[in-house]
């Protein structure tokens, strides 16, 4: 038995690697708290995805502006070993003092785009690093897949039902915000729906007709208690089950007003026919027919171009846990400190120096090219970094409430290439080039660090 | 904006399926509060899987326990309508006042095998489905994965480098006490390090040393502070850092402790072996050498086979998402109610009726077959499922503690056949059976079920 969860996970500095607090020591020590730019970006698309959707970025927000060690944490940290009195100590006062440029979450981002830039004496842009990456990582996935989706369904009411196989409690709630912020209709995920204020769905499980003598009783009681529900049919037979509906309706007579049935397992395509031809047999024409069961995105489009005649969809764990595609390669890499660019060069992990903006170009009322450059460069597009946060505390613009990053969502996909809203890699890619400056800056910094790799060299 | 986080999900009855509450009110408005058994368990082992290795009671329990409606969130129900102020008040007295029977953390199971059973008033069983399955399943998947990848690395440290990106902040608390659970050496989340009791490691990152003029002077300032550290190598060139790990050896001479060095990309096996070569050549034998970078089972399986030098590994994005295989596709299924055992028929979704025990007969010191009976039967073998909790209370085989679960596994891989711990799926699988009696048990109510299929028929 551990002892129960005493702390929020999204306000506490100790959410975070090791590494981030034995490094902000030796910051101390060093006396470097000059400031500090990062960007947090990812390399590759990962499979069969064409974009990324940015999302994550209102919980980051409310992270850093929460951010403080409690006495208890400090308590706990000096049992450790490691840390001396005197850096514990300078922590009770840590804040976030920093500022932030971010995409707003909704816009499309593709390799090598900052997501998220932070600006900070090096320690505060050191510590954020872990929960930055776990939030932007978790809600750009759902986003992305969520939007795949949405995209498949075509218009078609689309459900989050993927809370008992997300990673965890904080997964399953973010999934329904991000399903809903690319635009999802809502979530089966009653806490979800509470938190961010989205509409909550859900009727029956099988086990309520199980637990009755038989699925004409359960489908009879829960009318009853609910006479517009959706009733799930195939507990033990689908097509006996859409009978037991039809013999639902012929008893209630004018008192029937379910609206749907639910399909849950075995060829939906060809159940779903076969049950809107019963349904429309039996003159109930308005009682739609509402999928579940493994769907993705791939299920949903080869469904409907199979002519299903199905009106809506419960995505579960497919979309809970990006199942094609559970990460992206997201990093949060250190471009600036004390005003000079800086960079890796390990090996196929080259990350460009400077702190950047990225210029996204339109045609015709669609996104055509993007350039990254470097942030003070005049350039043509609109800059997609936009300032949220100053001196710790969020601006207006990093205030978005979800409903407006949905429209964003909706508007970004309106804009989006064609071709990029395939389910699988389209060739080529959404075209993405470096600024003329920033590569001449990444070359001169490359030049410098290689000169100085002379093996034992120090000023 | 959105509001923060007012509840813990992990005590909240609002994380839960909306289809829970409203099957609570249905139940409720018929009086169905007999005693109702549901079953936990899996139908299909994941791709590559030979075993799934048993996680998440204790959180389950922890739930259970705690589990009430707050007065906050039975008003935030009534404004959703729909719920009757008479269900809403019955809420108020909610408690989970049943039994649970369970397999020990860390036991390894396979396909039909109940991981969980619990026992009580049907609305009780029923509205815990979501939390159980979103603990058991994230839980599971995670010390599976990390057991894979401690075989794999025969005897050599791993530790939990996933946390930024594992799907949001519980996974990356449960990826830590998992992964410790599963047998790594610990994980590099400090709040897990904390809520767990779990060792905790990490050293520095890359932006240390780029935040410095030069790596030399990097590494010098961090060994000033942290003596016996890791050192990273590979900022801008693997084996030049390594010289320069040599430099501040010749430079400290006896004051030289540094315990190891971490490589972070490229060939990992060819630049562990030139790494150890020049390591060796400078006298610096005790230097370990740690490689992280993508890792994964297959990976550390395959640098090994290659004889590359490594003593520990951290692995990340694989473990913290199980990319192989982010799914189980966990079920839990009504199978008793009232006392009389209850199925679903749907294709290819059989669950067998009736409350169960697993049986596991061993040979020489071997696990060679499992028995899924019913609960009643006398059979040989170890049973499975043990009590852990009774009238809502954990019992004290439901307080094991961290510890006690990861000696468990470590038994349970002791007694794992032999080609289930290959890495890629063995064929034969691991035999289980199924009793007589429980096949006749699912006969006599498949028939049962068939006869009252008549459309319409009510009794």
């Amino acid at each position: 038995m551990t002892q129960s969860l005493s702390f929020d996970p999204h306000c506490s500095a100790l959410f975070t690697d090791l590494y981030e607090l034995t490094m902000l020591q030796a910051y101390y020590a060093e006396g470097m708290q000059a400031t500090a730019v990062f960007e947090l970006f990812f390399r590759e698309m990962p499979p069969q995805r064409n974009f990324i959707m940015a999302a994550g970025l209102d919980d980051v927000l409310a992270y850093l502006e929460g951010l403080r060690f409690t006495e208890d944490e400090l308590a706990w940290l000096q049992t450790q070993g490691g840390f001396s009195d005197a850096f514990l100590e300078s922590l009770q006062d840590f804040r976030f003092t920093g500022e932030v440029y971010a995409v707003a979450e909704g816009t499309v981002v593709f390799p090598h785009e900052p997501l998220i830039q932070i600006s900070a004496p090096l320690p505060e842009a050191q510590l954020v690093e872990t929960y930055a990456l776990n939030q932007i990582h978790l809600q750009s996935l759902a986003a992305t897949k969520a939007a795949r989706v949405l995209i498949a369904a075509e218009g078609r009411t689309v459900v989050d039902f993927g809370s008992r196989r997300s990673h965890g409690t904080d997964a399953a709630l973010k999934v329904g915000r991000t399903s809903y912020l690319a635009g999802a209709a809502g979530t089966s995920n009653v806490a979800a729906g509470r938190l961010y204020g989205i509409p909550i769905f859900g009727t029956m499980a099988h086990s309520y007709v199980q637990a009755h003598p038989d699925e004409l009783s359960a489908f009879s009681a829960f009318a009853r208690q609910y006479p517009e529900t959706t009733l799930l049919v195939d507990t033990y037979d689908t097509l006996l089950g859409v009978d037991n509906v039809i013999a639902l309706a012929r008893r209630l007579g004018d008192d029937f007003r379910v609206r749907a049935i639910r399909l849950d397992s075995g060829d939906l395509a060809e159940l779903a026919r076969q049950a809107r031809h019963r349904l429309d047999g039996a003159g109930l024409h308005s009682v739609k027919i509402f999928a579940s069961s493994g769907l993705n995105e791939y299920k949903i489009r080869d469904l409907l171009a199979a002519g299903a005649p199905i009106d809506g969809f419960g995505v579960g764990t497919d979309l809970a846990v990006s199942a094609d595609a559970p990460e992206i390669d997201l990093s949060y890499k250190l471009v600036a400190y004390d005003g000079e660019p800086r960079m890796k060069l390990s090996s196929r992990k080259l990350s460009r120096p400077g702190r950047k903006q990225v210029f996204r170009v339109s045609q015709e009322g669609r996104m055509v090219h993007d350039l990254i450059a470097l942030h003070d460069e005049k350039q043509a597009g609109q800059p997609l970094l936009e300032p949220v946060m100053g001196n710790g505390r969020r601006l207006p613009s990093g205030c978005a409430p979800l409903t407006q990053a949905r429209a964003h969502a909706q508007a970004q996909l309106a804009v989006l290439p064609a071709a990029l809203k395939a389910l699988e890699r389209s060739a080529p890619a959404y075209p993405v080039s470096v600024s003329d400056h920033l590569e001449k800056v990444t070359q001169e910094v490359t030049a410098h660090l290689q000169r100085r790799l002379v093996p034992g060299k120090t000023p």
